[in-house]
């Protein structure tokens, strides 16, 4: 129960950043609801397609399809009163990535994988649909540029969960812990602005 | 026989509508070449991969591959002559996203999805095709701005199918009178110019 | 052995290649390694998807990741000596690409497609990583473009192999030869500008 409703409140995060990078774009209702999907689903669909889970998974579910319809709808009718709710769709999105990256990590440990490679399914499932939706808009991925770690923290806090599972403790507390590492891990990062080392001489 | 012959000049539009993208671009002939093949067998390629149907279709069967090649061919060299067959390729474009979201939908129901998901599958189909090409040649796809419904069309025909389905005909007629509401839709799109509703305060 | 240490320099030829195209466009330092990824593994994870081979090969074998992580940091690091190694860059490059061609070929047929199929296949395990990195930086893809012909040698290397089977020699004789070709070819393009024909009326 608990976890359903952070998914859809993750879904709801996801999708409503894409409908406003779709309509910073100034794509038509269909362009809108197609980002939103792909912000949403896109990171999933992506892990489902890696380890050969097909169909993939929010095809066979019509909660994601539901969810995301009525989000742009919403989306589109609020869309100048979106500001306000900044700090919600901030904290959606941060639980959102908490839940996707050990969503992912659980369906690499379910085919089998090695642990890295099931941090790298977490990582994909919370980051990637953000990745297509910036490639649709024709634009470089965000999280591929210069701002307070994003990524870093699903592929942190899905280590953190193989870290977990060394100590005597139940499996789902490890899941929870994780999540938990991503999401605290993202807010202090938004908080002192952490960021990735910088790897050129000077800043652009 | 009919089925295949649509198929061919649907595919045969794709192609086209992929070479004067790259051509305009400048592509040189390989792009020329991979830009038409995506747009005529990137959608069905996607739908593939979605439902775990694979070795995807194109790669089971000579047909797609040789009228691509021989299209391209010609393309290049009547390319300037292309502007007299706008009518043709819009036609044969109107058709083939009419039979393209029909076999989508089908493989959506071998693959024992919901109706809705057959109807996505369909759209994905008869649209995606254009979607990479948009991509692939750096353009935000030109279904997702504002002009006369496409995609749209799409779904309403598939949709119209499980209508159809409803009424005690053989599943052969409601096929084609699917594909017809396609068409149709289409065809009254373009001439009357019916856009999605506008969802901005202004006109950008 | 020797298989492998191909393998490996090919892999770093093309982590390096998209070290050097993401470091351009500024990104940080995860952007950077994504990059490096997809160039180095895309091509292989999209001729996997194609064909139903899942999870994709790079999941499976840690060599993959462990070289392209060594290989990013030490290009990071020593990014401005790089252009003192572009001549054995240049060469890994096309040694990487002339193996990774008769990898995608052999993968084609594994999975039983036709000849032309499997060139198809081995192609795009050789060319398609660095699609993917134009389209995640925003460019259209260096090889639709017009310079020394590229993925046309992993064409016409693949096709020989079939050629060369029609003879009464070792299977893997055939595919040395093959790999041979594809380098062959491509250093004679890149001594001697050997171009696709211009499609064009006047160079743009």
């Amino acid at each position: 129960m608990l976890y359903q409703t952070i998914d859809i409140l993750g879904t709801v995060a996801f999708a409503i950043s894409g409908v406003l990078v779709a309509m910073e774009k100034r794509l038509d209702l269909f362009g809108v609801l197609i980002i939103a999907f792909v912000t949403a689903i896109g990171g999933g669909t992506l892990r489902d397609l890696m380890i050969g889970n097909t169909p993939v998974g929010w095809m066979q579910d019509l909660t994601y399809v539901t969810t995301i319809f009525i989000t742009v709808v919403f989306a589109i009718i609020f869309v100048n009163k979106l500001k306000y709710l900044r700090k919600s769709l901030f904290l959606f999105d941060t639980i959102g990535i908490g839940l996707y990256t050990m969503v992912g990590v659980e369906k690499g440990l379910e085919a089998q994988l090695l642990p890295i490679m099931c941090v790298f399914l977490g990582t994909m499932t919370a980051c990637f649909g953000g990745v297509i939706r910036d490639m649709l808009c024709n634009e470089i991925p965000i999280i591929f540029r210069r701002k307070e770690i994003y990524a870093t923290t699903c592929i942190l806090g899905g280590a953190s969960y193989f870290l977990f599972m060394q100590f005597p403790i139940k499996d789902s507390y490890a899941y929870v812990a994780a999540i938990l590492v991503v999401i605290s891990l993202r807010l202090i990062a938004v908080k002192f602005d952490v960021r990735l080392p910088n790897i050129y001489k000077k800043e652009a």
